[in-house]
C-alpha cells in the first residue's frame, strides 16, 4: 500500500483545512482506493500529520490519546506481573550491536547511524537502536550473579528507529514509532514459556477488548522468527481490503543465544553455574493503524470507545425561534452528568459551524456515540443519541441519561468487534493443494492450509508468489489446531503436513 | 563536578555488587570529595548504571518510578490546563532546524547527526531533536489559521539529545535525556506571559512538595535566556556542597521571534492579518539529579515520601527461638493494612540477608521509612519505626499503624524540605561590592546582588571570575524582590543598580 508521500509536505499549504470546510469530507472511498483513502483518512481525522522527513509522521493528540488509553492498560498489567519499567539509552556502540550474528543480520539494513556531532566527526559511529536487545544485555550480564536475581523483568516506553525504505505508511512501517519493549530473563525454560504467553494474552486484549479487533495468536515459522531468538508468537490481524495479514504485536522466547553472546550466567540453588532464559516482547502504535484500517469508513475514523479520548459528543441543535440558551444549558449539563460517571464527553458549541457541518467533522474524527439536542428534545427532556458504527438514531429521556449511553457505548464496542470478526472470518479459506492456495490468494484471503513446516518450502512458496503484490508468506501457526486427519500432505511441498498454517500477503 | 567516568565500562566488572554485600556502603563521604558521592549513591542506590557510551546512562527502575510520580502530576496539571499530549519526530531536517538564527547558534555545536543507514549515505544529513521548536513550528503554522484554532497547546514526553563535551554527569548534564516540552501559541501576550507563570507554579510544586527542595522563581539575564526567546523564567536551585546553582526547570515566552520566522500567522477577530505569541517550558531527568545531592547522605539516598517507589520497608527481625513465622506474618499483615491505605510498602523477606545488612541496603535506597517487627514487637502488637531522614525510633502501636505512618511520612516529607531550605539560607549571602562578591564566591556562596542588568557587565563579571572552578554567572532575578534604595550601585559596573540578581557557579 502506497502512503501518499507527496502529501508530507512541512508547514506550506492548507489544502486539508479549506476542503474541511467545503464539508466534503474524504476524496476516496475506503474499497475503491483503500490506499489514498488510508493516507486521507489519518490526516482528515487529525490522527497523523506528514512530516518533512519521508517515513516519519507527526502522531497528534487524537492519535496519542489512544495511545495512552492502551498504555494505561497495559502498563498496569505488566506491573502486577512485577515487571519494571527503566530507561536505556538511545544509543549503541557498533560493538555491542554486533555482538549477536543472526540478530544484526536482520537489523543492519535498517540501522540509522550518527557520525557527527556539531562540526565534528565522531571517533566511532554510534547506532540508533531499532530495537534493545544489544543495548540492554551487557547489563544484565553485570546485574544478574545468583539465582536469587532472577527473574529480571524489565520493560521500556520508547521510540526506535528502523530506516526502511519500502512503502513507509503512518502507523503501519515508519522510521520511527513508538512501543515498548519488554526484557526479561529467568533461571528457566518453563517460566520463560509461561511468560510468552501471559504476555501474548495481554497483546490479545489490548486487539480485541480495547480495538475491538480479532486477531490470531500462534507461533512465526523459523523464517518469520525474530532474528536471533528461539521462538515468537504473536497476534494477526487481518485488513481484508488489501488482503493482508498484519503482525499486530510479538512476544519472543530468546532461548539462551544471547545469553551465550553476552554472558548472561547465575549460580543456580546446587551452586552449579548456569544460564539465563530471555524473552522480549513488543508492541507499538502499529496497533493505532490497524484500527484505522480495520473500522474507519467513508466517512472518516470509526474509534472503538475504550481507546477514544472522546466517547461522546453532544452537539445542540438551536432553531431560529427556540430556547437557544436553554439547549446551551442541556448540553452542559449532559456532559457533567456523562462526565461524573467517568463517560468522557464534550460539547461542541462552536459557533461558527452548523450542525451538520459538525457532525460531518465529529464523524470524521471517529467519535463513537453523537448526542444532539434540539427544541424538540429539551421539551421532551430527552436527547437524541446517534451511533457512528451504525448511525443508529434513538431518543433517551435525561433521566436515563448515564446508563442508557453506558449500554450504547458497549454495544458499539462490541459490534465493531463482530463485525470485524465477521468480516475477517469471511476472509479465511481452508485449502488443501497448490491451486486452492494460489486461487485463494488471488481473492485476498487469509490462507489455513496443511504445511510440512520446512523452511525452503517457505522460500520456495514466497519465491512462486513473487509479483507485483508482494510475495505469500506464512503468517502463523495458530494454537488452536483443526484435526490435522492423518496423511494429509502440505499444500505447497506434497510432503506429509505437520500443522496447519495461516499464509497470505501480510504488511 | 566531574562524573567517575572510569565507571561506565559495560558488561564487564560486578564490583559494585561484591562491596554491597560486604556492607561496606559507600567509599567516598558528601562533604570531603562530593564529585566522587554523588557518582557512586546513584549507582549504588541502583538508579543508575553507567553505560559503554561517554554521557549516556541507564536509567534504572528506581530512578525512572520517581519520574513516573512526578509525571502524573505533571501531565494531570496540564491536562487541566487543556494542554494536549503529542509526538513529533526525532528526527529535523537542516532547513528547519537553521530557521531561527539566534536559535541555532545556541544549539548548534551539540546536535548530532545521522549520515548513514545501513551502508548508504543519507542524501541529506538528518539531525536529532535537542529540543523541538523547529520541529513543531512549521506545522503550528499550517494549523493556525484563525483565532478559533487558538489557542494551541501541545506538549510531549520524549528524549532529546545534545552531544555536549563537557563533564557529562548522571541525570544533571547527559547527552540524552527524557523530559517533557510544552509548546503553545496564544492570540495574544497577556496569555502566553499568564501561562509562562502558571507552568513555573507547577514546576516549583514539583520541586518543593514532591521533591522537597526550596527553589527561587525568576527571570533569566538576556544572556541567559532561552535561544531565540523574548524571556525565559525559571525555578532556580542550590547544591550547598559545591557551591553551584541549577537551573531547576525553564518557562519561556518565546514572543513573536519564532513565530515570524515560521510564518505563524492568524485572522484576528476583527479580521486582520495577526502573529501569535508564543510559550515552550520543559522538565527533565535533572530534577532527580538535583534531590540526589540535596537530600543523599553518607548512607546512600534519601527519598521524599511523595516520590518514592517504596514508602515504608517492612523488615523482619527474627531471633534464634523466637517465632519466625509468626513475625513474618505480622510484616506482611503490616504491608497489607499500609497498602490498603494507598501507602507503598513491601516486606524484606529475604533469608540469605541479615537484618543489619538489609537496614544499610534499604538507607543506600534511601527508603523514608523502615519498619522493623521483631519479638518483642510482636509481643507488644506494634512496630518499631525508624526515620530515613534523621534516623529516628519510634514504637508504634498496630493498632494506630496507617494514622501513624501516614503523618510520620508527612513528617519526613515536611523535614526533608525545611532541613534543605535551612542548608540554603544558609548560603544566601548578600553583596554590594565586587570586594563582596568576590569573597562570597570564595565561600560557595549563593550571591544575591544589586545589579545595573547590563549584558557587557554580566560578559564581564564571568570574564573576571574565569578559573578552575569556572566562572561565575547571573542565576536568575527573583520575583520576590527585596527593596533597592534609590542610588544603589550595580556590585559589578558601579553604575544604578535595577534590580536584585542572584550571582554564582552553576551547573
Amino acid at each position: 500500500m502506497a502512503g501518499r508521500e507527496q502529501k508530507k509536505s512541512g508547514g506550506g499549504g492548507k489544502k486539508k483545512e479549506v476542503k474541511k470546510e467545503t464539508g466534503l469530507g474524504l476524496s476516496f472511498t475506503k474499497d475503491e482506493n483503500f490506499g489514498e483513502w488510508y493516507s486521507e483518512v489519518v490526516v482528515n481525522g487529525e490522527m497523523i500529520e506528514y512530516y518533512d522527513i519521508s517515513g516519519c509522521y507527526i502522531l497528534r493528540p487524537w492519535a496519542i490519546s489512544i495511545w495512552e488509553n492502551m498504555q494505561t492498560f497495559f502498563d498496569a498489567e505488566i506491573k502486577k506481573m512485577k515487571v519494571k519499567n527503566c530507561y536505556f539509552p538511545l544509543f549503541v556502540s557498533p560493538g555491542v550491536l554486533q555482538k549477536e550474528k543472526d540478530h544484526i543480520e536482520g537489523f543492519a539494513p535498517e540501522v540509522a547511524w550518527v557520525t557527527k556531532s556539531g562540526e565534528s566527526d565522531l571517533e566511532v559511529p554510534i547506532a540508533i537502536r531499532p530495537t534493545s536487545e544489544t543495548v540492554m544485555y551487557p547489563y544484565y550480564s553485570k546485574w544478574i550473579r545468583g539465582h536469587r536475581d532472577l527473574p529480571l523483568k524489565l520493560n521500556q516506553w520508547c521510540n526506535v528507529v528502523r530506516w526502511e525504505f519500502s512503502h513507509p505508511t503512518p502507523f503501519i512501517r515508519s522510521r520511527e514509532f513508538l512501543w515498548q519493549e519488554g526484557h526479561t530473563a529467568f533461571a528457566t525454560k518453563e517460566e520463560a514459556d509461561t511468560e510468552v504467553l501471559q504476555i501474548l494474552e495481554l497483546y490479545r486484549r489490548i486487539y480485541e477488548e480495547f480495538l475491538a479487533i480479532p486477531v490470531i495468536k500462534g507461533r512465526k515459522s523459523e523464517l518469520e522468527k525474530f532474528a536471533g531468538g528461539l521462538y515468537t508468537t504473536s497476534v494477526e490481524a487481518f485488513i481484508p481490503n488489501t488482503g493482508r495479514g498484519i503482525q499486530g504485536a510479538t512476544s519472543h522466547c530468546l532461548g539462551q543465544n544471547f545469553a551465550k553472546m553476552f554472558e548472561i550466567n547465575f549460580e543456580n540453588e546446587k551452586g552449579e553455574k548456569a544460564m539465563v532464559w530471555q524473552n522480549s516482547w513488543a508492541y507499538s502504535t502499529r496497533t493505532i493503524g490497524v484500527m484505522v484500517m480495520v473500522h474507519g469508513d467513508d466517512k472518516g475514523l470509526v474509534l472503538p470507545p475504550k481507546v477514544a479520548a472522546v466517547q461522546v459528543i453532544v452537539i445542540p441543535v438551536p432553531y431560529k425561534d427556540a430556547d437557544t440558551q436553554g439547549i446551551f444549558d442541556a448540553c452542559a449539563a449532559t456532559v457533567a452528568s456523562l462526565s461524573e460517571a467517568g463517560i468522557s464527553a464534550e460539547a461542541d458549541l462552536r459557533d461558527n459551524y452548523s450542525p451538520g457541518w459538525k457532525y460531518s467533522d465529529w464523524e470524521m474524527k471517529g467519535v463513537p456515540l453523537r448526542i444532539e439536542i434540539g427544541p424538540r428534545d429539551l421539551a421532551n427532556n430527552q436527547v437524541r443519541a446517534v451511533r457512528r458504527d451504525n448511525g443508529a438514531k434513538t431518543d433517551i429521556s435525561r433521566v436515563f441519561l448515564v446508563e442508557q449511553v453506558k449500554g450504547m457505548l458497549d454495544k458499539i464496542q462490541q459490534n465493531l468487534f463482530d463485525v470485524a470478526k465477521q468480516k475477517r472470518d469471511a476472509c479465511v479459506e481452508v485449502v488443501k493443494t497448490w491451486d486452492e492456495f494460489v486461487t485463494a490468494l488471488g481473492q485476498k484471503k487469509m490462507i489455513l492450509a496443511p504445511w510440512c513446516d520446512e523452511e525452503d518450502v517457505e522460500k520456495d512458496v514466497k519465491a512462486r508468489t513473487k509479483g507485483e503484490m508482494g510475495a505469500a508468506k506464512s503468517l502463523c501457526t495458530p494454537f488452536e489446531q483443526p484435526e490435522l486427519p492423518e496423511g494429509t500432505k502440505c499444500f505447497a511441498s506434497g510432503k506429509p503436513a505437520k500443522k496447519w498454517t495461516y499464509w497470505g500477503r501480510s504488511y
